[in-house]
């Protein structure tokens, strides 16, 4: 065997490609109705107390706790305070206001008392003039009254950065008046397919196939909360690739190809890529084996195999996870579980298997291990990692195993 | 105590409510590539062979087996078949014919030998007339030849109904050259937020707050996957409430309200609500007491209490679960956790105080149990749920969390 890169290696040399795309993202403000999941850019402190103003936490009446020491006792209803109500009010002592959920706390009165501890003697709920309550409870002073800034204190942090904007970050900074908010750019992926026999229109000549890595790799980078800033195709000929590429390039922080990339002839990606520096690379994995990385004007290249499987597995093993790091997602970490029936590998190489958890929680291979098995890899829902020394595994043995 | 419904109760008749809309979505037709995330309508079946033919899995040379049993063997060069040919190709027995993976096999061959296992002794690469190839390895017939239908062959089910669409699934179905899919059309939700007290633009004046609850509920519905179909907000004037109500109902398949619900006086929801059949409960939760139910037009109203934090938790307890599953996303179970520290409760009511997981796996209540603490909630990760019977847990007591 010709010695090959590992799978490791491979990764750590994406990871520092990628590093100074992603580890700096540019700030862009987007207005909070459009800023559910995105990435918190920086600390965003409160112009405003929260609650913005003392208020009542219950439908009730608020008085002075002095004058309802000793209860039961009668108060004249001297003001009513529906919530929204425009013009501050003031607590004449020894008398009550009635208030609801929310409204500001008139001046001088330091406790409300919920309704269902009252009784109006005097008057009806919709005509209190000349009305009077009876109180029938005591309450201390400060009982039922949100005090302005006790949730928040103006200039704290509502929201810090780094966070993943989810519905009730999105929520606290409206309730603080906040209508824009600074998050991280998303990270631009421009996304070029090649391959002469890839069919050009919706009808597959003699020799053709459909192209299924565009899509794939469009939702990959979606799904890992990245954007698709570029999509192109070329055939095998290099200034055909060239010109995607260069449209590409000026349009994304990172490009992503698939095909061409093998040491067979018409290897467009090569081709193009080689001579300008790319590291081409054989990566002693399956599938997924050539592999090649470069930088057109400082725009970080990485290109995968061809082959449909080959392409969705690179993209899961060498790319998901930094992108889902930068843009905020918790990693799919591997994880083990028990294999269901045996397996077999090849020597020399680490293999991913398309796996399904079955009902019982083992995986099980599902499709052949064949790249080109892209109908196989829809029934799959996980990658099992074999690894690079092992040719087979028994039912009941532990692997590692890859969420897809 | 006022005997209250239950939790579980009111569950249970928001399912019921929710059914008829939930269960049978009407099918929408989507181009693959706005298919991400969108779940399958009915079970989709190919219409050609995957592989479309019968085509290299290697770089090399195409020959027949019986003409390379016997090694090496030296075979003339006749001809060059690279992925794309458009023209088909016979091979003349006792010669060989260079392919490119993915290429069709020639008619005549019934086997690949890799390029590594060949070598040119006469002609070069990039000049193949009069060249003649060395055979150094034997190959059984099949071998390296992906069969026309070996993947998936045409009138099988492709995709299965009700699958969500992952990279995996909209790369097979390109692959199939299916450009648009049959998928379940998103819940539309209806959010009206009221109250006299919501400011009506940037600047809140004395006594009023800033509309936390229309984002909250806007976003909480598109993270659970459904689609916000309409948002209004009214004072606590019926007309006004039942103008943006009417506009809601006729835009949405669930409506979804907050505020105006409660016992008290200036309570619009239920002012309108009721008379027309809501049904008006409290329910033994804390937050999220007052709760209704109604139906206008056929369409279902889900009533919600107005405070921030009592207005996410019910739809965190009361609906999510329930868009979640009609847009085929996974449940987020509750789950048991151990707490950092102790917690009180109330009597007589299930609570869902704010939590946050430690680092060290255990949960900790963040923010006070007051449903206004709406920054307080930004806070949290969990909601930590109580049972009704319990007044105190101590710290190391196993509790339910929900992921908010």
């Amino acid at each position: 065997m010709t010695s090959r890169t590992t799978v490791e290696q491979h990764a750590a040399r994406i990871a520092d490609l990628l590093a100074p795309v992603l580890s700096s993202r540019p700030t862009e403000s987007v207005p909070i109705d459009d800023a559910l999941g995105r990435v918190a850019a920086e600390d965003v402190r409160s112009n405003v107390d929260l609650p913005l103003f003392r208020n009542s936490q219950m439908d009730g009446f608020a008085v002075r706790a002095a004058d309802i020491a000793t209860v039961p006792v009668a108060l004249e209803v001297s003001g009513d305070v529906p919530a929204g109500h425009a013009v501050p009010v003031i607590l004449t002592p020894g008398t009550a206001i009635r208030i609801m959920t929310g409204a500001p706390v008139p001046s001088g009165a330091d406790t409300i008392v919920p309704v269902e501890e009252t009784e109006l003697v005097l008057g009806r709920d919709d005509d209190l003039s000349g009305a009077v309550v009876e109180i029938r409870a005591s309450r201390e002073a400060g009982e039922y009254v949100r005090e302005r800034g006790s949730d928040l204190a103006r200039g704290e942090v509502i929201l810090h950065a780094g966070t993943r904007l989810a519905p009730r970050h999105l929520a606290a900074l409206a309730a603080a008046g906040i209508t824009d908010v600074g998050v991280r750019a998303r990270v631009r992926v421009g996304i070029l397919t090649t391959g002469a026999e890839l069919a050009q229109n919706d009808t597959a000549g003699y020799g053709q196939i459909f192209d299924a890595n565009g899509i794939a790799l469009a939702s990959l980078v979606t799904e890992a909360g990245a954007t698709v800033s570029y999509r192109g195709s070329s055939d095998d000929d290099p200034d055909a690739f060239r010109t995607v590429l260069r449209e590409a390039v000026a349009s994304s922080d990172l490009v992503l190809t698939s095909g061409g990339i093998s040491q067979g002839a018409y290897e467009v990606v090569r081709e193009v890529l080689e001579p300008i520096g790319a590291q081409v690379t054989t990566i002693a994995m399956q599938p997924g084996g050539p592999q090649a990385t470069a930088q057109v004007d400082g725009v970080p290249i990485i290109c995968f195999p061809g082959n449909p499987v080959s392409t969705q597995v690179s993209f899961t093993v060498f790319v998901r996870r930094l992108l889902r790091e930068a843009a905020g997602l918790p990693a799919l970490e591997p994880r083990t579980v028990e294999l269901a029936s045996p397996v077999r590998s090849v020597p020399d190489r680490r293999q991913f298997l398309r796996g399904l958890i079955t009902t019982e929680g083992a995986v099980e291979a599902v499709s052949g291990s064949s790249s080109h098995l892209v109908a196989g890899m829809a029934r799959a829902d996980v990658l099992i990692d074999i690894p690079t020394d092992v040719l087979h595994l028994d039912g009941g043995a532990d692997v590692t195993v890859w969420t897809l």
